[in-house]
Parts: C-alpha cells; structure tokens; sequence
C-alpha cells in the first residue's frame, strides 16, 4: 500500500478523491451520478447514524417509512417546492419490461405498461408525507407529530462528487407537525442545535448556526437554518439544515386541526436533515497528506494492534500477549483489530491503518514482550511513545477523548485564522481570492446585493449567524445600514 | 379505543387489516401499492433490523449501499433473473419535469429529459452488486466477499396487501462472493440457519428450513433454501430465503479471479434476504382477536405501567411509587412506559396496550399503595396476579423469558396439530380443503407433477424439509418411488 494520495497543496480536489479511493470509502457506480458506498465508509456512516438517531429519540422523536415514490399531482401540490425540485427528478413512468422481439436475450420497456400518473422518485419528502399527516390529523391532540425518517433519496445532478453532491444519497429526513407557530419554530431551531451537537462533539466539526438569505432557503420553507463548517481549502461546506415551514405545506395538502379553543387551523410544520454528504465534511476536515482521520466517536476501529514478528513462535508468544489486551479494551467499550496477517509487512500495515484513520495503533514485537512494554501511536499527532503493558490499557480510554477534543481544536484553530473581518467590497474580494476561508462582512439584506456579489466573486452569504453580535455598519456593496455581519465564502 | 377489529374465526384476512390497522403499524398510501409503516410498526422493524444485523455480524459480515437503479444493459445481462423480474419492474425513462405550458402550476415529464438508457429501480441487487464485485475481485485473497445491504426494493405487485405483498418494501439482501463451491454452499446453509435462529428466538416463530423445488427457485440460482412458517389460517408464509447462485452471476458479469494454483476461475456467490414480510408473518403467526401478540424479543415497550386514580393527588402518590419501579427495571434493560395520561380512562388504555401487543401490563391504584402490591397482567395468557411491589421487580425478567417461551411454544403446538401425514392424493385433497395446515407427502420429484397438483389443489410444495428422514415411498400423485416427503401447503 504506497502512499499514492495527492498532497492537498498540490491538487485539494484530487487529495479528496484519493483519500476516498484509498481509504476504501465509497467508489462511482455503473449508474450515472451514483456511488457504491463501500464498507468501510459504511462503517462510518452507521456509526454517525448511532450518534444521531439516539439524539433524534431523547428529544422525543419516532422514527417511520414513507414510499419512495410521489405521484406527480402531489410532487406538485407545493408549488415553490416543486418547481424547486422539479429540474432534477427521476421520473418512473412504466411499471414492466418485456422481451425485446427484435433481440432475443434483450429486454425493451413495454409499452402497454405506461403509468396513468407518473411518479417522481422522492427528492425529498414533504410532499407524500404531507399528504399522509392530511389523514392523521383532525385535533389538537392529534399534535404534534414528531418523525424522522432514515431513506435514500435521488436529485438528478449534473456535476456529482462522492459523497458530497450524488443523484442518489442517504439521509435522514424529520417532518414535523404542530399546532402553533412558535413551537414549530422552537423545534426547528432545537434540530438546529442538534445537528450542531452532533457536528461538533462527535464529527468534531465546528460549525456556525445560522439562517439561510432568501434565496437561498429550501423551497417552500418560510426560514432555513443552517449549520456551515470550513474545509481545509477555506471553502464553506453546509452541513445540515433546519427549515421552519409554516402552513406552507398544511395549506398545500389541505392539513387542518381543530384548536382547543374549537377553531379550525392549519397546521405549522418543520422538516431537516442531514445525509451522506457528512462523510464529505469529515474527510475533507480532518484528514492529511497520509489519509483519513477519524474523530475517535466515529471510528469503526478505535485501536489496531499490529505485531512485529520473524517467526511463527514469536507470533505466538505476541499474540498471548495481545489477547489480554485486546480483552482488557473490549471492556471499556474499545472496538481493537489485531492484525496478525503474516502476508504483509509491519510497515505496509502502518500505512494502511494511517490511510483509514484508526486513531490508535499499537506495535508490539518480541523486544517489547522483554521489556513489557508496547508501542503507541496516535494518528492526529504522529506522536509515537513507549508505554508499559500496565499503563497503556489505562491511557487508551482517555487519549481517545485527548484525541477527539485535539481533532474538534485543530479545526477549530483554522476556522479562527481562516475567518476575517473585512468593511469594502474590494477588501471582501481580495480576502476571497488571496486568503480563503469565512469572510465576515457586511450585507444590506436584500437580493440584488447578494446576486451581484455572488455573480462577481463566486461567494455566496453562507448565513446570517444565531450567535454573532449586533453591530451597526454599513453594506460593504451598496453602503446602506447593516445590523449585523454575514458569512461570505465560496462552497462545495 | 373499542375493539373493532373482526375475529379471526369470522374473516381471517379482514381481522389482519383490522390488527394492522388498530395496532397502528402501518397503513395504504396515496402511491399504488407502496404503504406507510407507522411509528409503532416501524419500532417493531427496528428491533429485527438490530437483531438480524448483529447475528450478520458476529458471521462475518459487514454491511455496505450500493445503486437505487440499475441500468437495463446490466439487469438483463444475468438472462433468468432478468427474466423472472421484467414483469414487476418500474423504470425510470426521464430525469426531469416541466412546468406544462398549457396550464400554469402543473407539471408535466420533459420529453428533451429522456435517459439514453433506462434505469429499473431494484427488485434485488445481484445485478448492480455482481457489475460492482467485479472490479473488486482479482485474486483468491480478495475473496470470500461477505456484504450485507439493509435497503428498500421495488416489485411491481398487482395485488398488493401491507408487509405481506408491496410494490416498495423493506429488507436487507446479503451478496456474497466465495472462490469455492463448497464454501458458497456452506455459506448459504449458515445464512438459513440464522435466519431460522432468528424465526426462533425472537419472532418466536417454530419454522421448517428446507429447499424450494426447482420451479419455486429465485431466478439465477442453482439452490434455494427456505424458511417455511405456519399462520393461525393454516396457511404456509416463506420467512426467508438463502439462494446459491453458483457461478451465474460471475459468468453473466466475468467475475472471474485466479486461484491459489494460479488458474482463472469463476467465482461462486450466494444470496439471501428477509423484508418487511416477517411482520406479517408475526403479526399473524401470534396475535388472537384483541389484537397484536409480540415476543417480548421484539416488543418495543416490554412493560406498560397504567396508574389508576380519580384526583391529581392520587396521582401524584402513584407516580412517585411508579417511579422507584421503572427505574429498578429500567435499570435491567427493559422499555417501560408510564401512561400517566389523564384525558383516558384505564379501560380504554388496556384495551389499546393489548392492541398493541405490549406483553406485561401493570396497574397500580390507591389501594395498591396501601396494600404495596401492584396487579400483573401478561398479554400472551391474559391472565392478571397481585404482586408485592419488591417481588414484581424480580419477578419481570423471567416472566418476559416465560411469555417468549410460551408464545412459541404454543405456536410450535399450533403446527404440530395442523401437520398431517398423508399417503394418497385423496388424503392430500381432503386435508388440504378440511384442516389445512401442512400435509407432508411424497412427491416424485418431477415439476409435471408438481404443476398439476398445485392447480388441482392451489396448494405448492413449500419445501423440501432438510430435517426430515429418508423415508422410502410413493409419490400421492404418480405413484413412482419417493426418498422423503415435502410439505404442501396452500401460502401467502
């Protein structure tokens, strides 16, 4: 296993696709746009499905099934949502496959078997869930209904990307049904939070929680709330959204309850998600010139024990060794991979384990069982140290946390340094062409403002932030008054 | 919440509807065919999801996503299997809609968004898998190939009926790659026996493992075993099927590697897979006319609590009581939930936990408080005992243990009776139209045979037991030798 990735300065995009590639993570399919996500990269994904489904439950949430596909006059009951969506739709349109009689061995679509109505394959799924909650809800005690979704999804993009922009892609999809506005909206802010949670205490991630401009929230939300985190080449990456949709999708579907107070009203509704575009993030945020690295909470193997052996006796008398060890961690909840393949090199595996992003790797060979101790290394840091058998069962649990909290600062810190405040349009520009990154500036709050910004220097208003101060000042395009700063940069 | 829903002595079918729909498991939706697994039913499907998952893993597996479609060229490149599914298939023509210029707000499929190629949704994955395994395989090191997919499948059903028959379901379909034949063979014998484990020990549902006879066979396999359960109809329900594929699908995709001799050979493959069918099959196999039946395995709520009291005083005194209760069997892994509602009275809500198959139920009122005891009702008997607050804690556990025994026990009892010998095709008629159930015969081996009795009776023969003895016989229909007798049944 030679390290063939591409340094990131030398090509950042070519490094992505290489770490995935040699990380053994996710590959492009025969099918146009789609992508075989492989197991190791699975691995990951359910382990950041664990995290977030158990997060989605303790804040009261059930997870249900909704069909994948979404007959055409309900995709289009929600106009801004279809007309949305409309341009990037897998359409299904008949039902059978016949034997083509010009071409024994070949099969044609058959004719005869032509949908009445044709069906979309979900993009998203306001649409068919809506047009579900129609029948669950009459009353107020009907409410709300608080459901996630775990589903694969297809939107039909021209310029794919593993993991990050695919015409099929996994993800979790909430709808969320309530009585009163405020609710609705305290719930998507509270999934907002989730999401940023999740992101930074198990992705390690540091996002800033914001609201989307108008043009760019989901179609057929009245507010999108995002959370942005930075790529190690300063561009934006959105994370997760959290969109309240008011009655948008209640009035759509004719969605009504009766209130306490015996009124008949549309119901308020929220929906978010997050998808397999997560694997994206993680990798491009963390990983180096010598392959993946995985926060400590993600990582399929926490340890790798790789013995250093001549003999099939010194293996032997190893492998004793690393029994009571790797038992030791089992217990502390630790998933431990011996490696005791005697068809690779010590040196080989090393490589391959560093390529995958195991946090911990521990090396011991026939000098160690002398002197009873084991070599460790840390993938973050590179760091190697010689620890004693007694210690290192001690140490491990609490270096992963040392680890995950070291990966959360490292990104942290360059977030920091990559993030500048700027007061003119030309500092805005120079920024973004010389420095990267976020770049806080700020806006006059409408529309042709941001088009011509994004038109003239690609960034777009990642979002306006929950948590930055109020501050009086002036647009850096048009000079009108501004109350708060934006985050400007260029995104995957 | 009355108890609406039809016995099963007076409609069968209809008092499955009426259990499905009243336990709130899943309903029809506005798509042809496809339904909505609710909230309940979908908890109860998670609890398989995460049992089989952990038996595919403690076996080797590991679990991975590959396309939602797959492109013509490659579904019909493996000719039976393409064959045996062309029928159901749907099929993605266009990859976008349009706003229909002869009325504003409808869309209509854009005839300049025709796919050059189209694309079947899944009806199962050997074909996109197959085209994939093939980049992935070289050499006999890279085998054996041990993937798990959990994934939804499209078959275009015409007469559909919830998690029995629909055109979307759910499932998981393992693919596995081996370099011999005797491994492959191996490994699809393992996979029917932890799917008959599972039947078993969490479904509590007494199956016969056994092969499909060579008409009943999954398009492109050699071999296809079977898990065969009985219904409370009499009626026979596939749970599960392992196919040995051989080497068709390696040659129809030239997935070929070279052995440890150094020769190119094709490489051999199994398949194997369970759905959303296995609740139906549960729901059927236990549930009597008040409703569902679940194995405590599997119940998402092991215990329900329901206080009994007029003021808010009482209870409060109760709750506090009930607290120091579920947390003691919380704290032994069990689901408890505290329906301390007071918008129901305690009537309604022990009708709608024994819809819902909740297996224990506890009430405790003011005089419980008093006396210290609390009443305990089990599900599966419905019979009701006082138990001293500091017994009841001890005593849950193992009673759980005792109603998952008890519930397949009784239907392993059920299948007994119903399980008759039979030596004469008369015998065979009349068992068939009278008692129903299973009727083991002898069976020339032939499909002739097997073709006209199964029109002449609609019954089919489920399986060829693997546990059953060599015995030497007729055949009920033909009269030529026999070595073992199959099972007929009539079948979901």
């Amino acid at each position: 296993m030679g390290k063939e990735i591409t340094s990131r300065s030398e090509d950042y995009s070519q490094w992505y696709l290489d770490v995935v590639k040699k990380a053994d993570l996710a590959e492009n399919s025969d099918v146009r746009g789609c992508m075989v996500i492989k197991p190791y990269g699975y691995s990951i994904w359910e382990k950041m499905q664990q995290g977030l489904d158990k997060m989605f439950k303790d804040t009261g949430h059930v997870n249900a099934y909704f069909p994948l596909f979404v007959p055409k006059s309900l995709f289009e009951a929600e106009e801004k949502n279809a007309e949305g969506f409309a341009k990037e739709c897998a359409i299904v349109t008949h039902y059978r496959l016949k034997t083509d009689p010009n071409n024994k061995g070949k099969l044609i679509v058959d004719p005869d078997a032509k949908l009445e109505e044709e069906l979309v394959v979900r993009p998203t799924s306001e649409a068919i869930i809506w047009s579900t909650y129609k029948k669950w809800i009459q009353s107020y005690r009907d409410l709300p209904i608080l459901i996630n979704q775990w589903a694969n999804v297809v939107r039909w993009e021209m310029r794919t990307r593993l993991f990050l922009r695919t015409a099929e892609f996994l993800w979790q999809e909430g709808h969320t049904a309530h009585s009163t506005e405020k609710e609705a909206v305290a719930e998507t802010v509270q999934m907002l939070d989730v999401y940023a949670d999740f992101a930074e205490n198990f992705m390690a991630l540091p996002v800033i929680r914001g609201r989307k401009s108008e043009s760019e929230r989901f179609p057929g939300a009245i507010d999108t709330y995002c959370i942005e985190a930075m790529m190690q080449d300063g561009k934006a990456l959105q994370a997760g959204t959290s969109h309240f949709l008011g009655q948008n999708f209640a009035k759509a579907f004719d969605v009504k309850f009766t209130s306490k107070e015996g009124k008949l009203e549309s119901v308020w509704g929220t929906s978010w998600g997050v998808s397999t575009r997560l694997m994206g993030a993680l990798i491009m945020a963390h990983s180096d010139d010598d392959g993946l690295i995985i926060p400590p909470k993600l990582a399929p193997i926490h340890v790798v024990i790789v013995p250093i052996f001549k003999t099939e006796e010194e293996l032997e008398k190893i492998s004793a060794k690393v029994q009571e060890l790797t038992s030791a961690l089992r217990k502390q909840g630790l998933s431990v991979k011996f490696d005791n393949r005697d068809t690779h090199k010590p040196g080989f595996k090393f490589a391959e384990y560093e390529m995958r992003g195991v946090p911990v790797r521990i090396a011991i060979g026939p000098r160690d069982l002398e002197s009873g101790t084991v070599e460790l290394a840390r993938r973050d840091t590179k760091e190697k140290k010689v620890y004693a058998f007694d210690e290192v069962v001690k140490i491990v649990t609490p270096l992963l946390d040392e680890i995950q909290a070291n990966i959360y600062q490292r990104a942290l810190k360059f977030r920091e340094e990559k993030t500048t405040y700027v007061d003119t349009y030309e500092d805005l520009k120079k920024v973004l062409d010389d420095k990267g990154g976020f770049v806080m500036a700020h806006w006059d709050g409408t529309a042709e403002t941001e088009a011509i910004i994004k038109d003239e220097t690609k960034a777009t208003i990642r979002c306006i932030p929950l948590d930055a101060p109020e501050e009086q000042g002036k647009c850096v395009y048009s000079g009108k008054p501004s109350s708060r700063r934006v985050v400007f940069a260029r995104a995957y």
